[in-house]
């Protein structure tokens, strides 16, 4: 895998997000692998099942905000596995994110998404624009 | 790598981490990969100097409380690689850490930490005992 497609794949994500696609969440996560999901504050969720609940119960949440992202950086982790680190901005807050892509069927899979609060979040050099319509 | 190699190796990474032991922290990174280290709050880390720069800087903290952890799962993520995600707990608050190994010469190496507070963590049905002796 190219760390632009895994750029691009993690563009895929943040769009899913913000379009509260299921489906699009869905096919942008591992089928294969042991994936694990850790929302900010939330505890670990492990494996696909309760991962796709709980992408289901934050869409399904009216007062969920949108996200934005800055700052990606793709990183080689071996074969065929790259990780974006990127900051995320969510109601003013920053967050910084880990979304480490594994290749299966030649396509980026999340095999790890992890967010946290980011107290100190470098400048934002550009913020991605996603387009939810 | 056996799921089994990776927890022993988090479990070396918290001593290390106690000890504020440099060396066996430079020894438990991955020097092949293009590592990532997500301290809580900070700025991602990228790239060995950089993360072991952090390494030295936390443990010349005198302040800096010592680390426990529970609850570790490990989750294989694709040949040669385990994640251990695991809860620490910090001077009674609790973080919730995902810890990446992959294999190099046969031993698990870290590629990724990331560690984040945990509003809501599982009980703790065993906490590890790091002897710092």
């Amino acid at each position: 895998m190219h760390p632009s497609e895994a750029e691009f794949a993690n563009e895929a994500f943040y769009m899913a997000f913000n379009r509260r696609d299921v489906a699009a969440m869905e096919a942008l996560w591992s089928a294969r692998h042991e994936a694990v999901c850790l929302h900010p504050g939330w505890p670990a969720l492990i494996g696909r099942e309760a991962i796709m609940d709980s992408w289901r119960s934050i869409f399904a949440n009216p007062d969920q905000p949108p996200v934005t992202f800055h700052s990606a950086s793709p990183c080689r982790m071996g074969d065929g596995m790259v990780a974006v680190v990127c900051y995320e901005v969510v109601a003013g807050s920053t967050m910084v994110a880990t979304n480490l892509f594994i290749e299966e069927d030649g396509q980026p899979k999340l095999v790890l998404h992890q967010s946290g609060i980011c107290a100190r979040p470098p400048p934002m050099a550009e913020e991605t624009s996603l387009d939810v319509n």
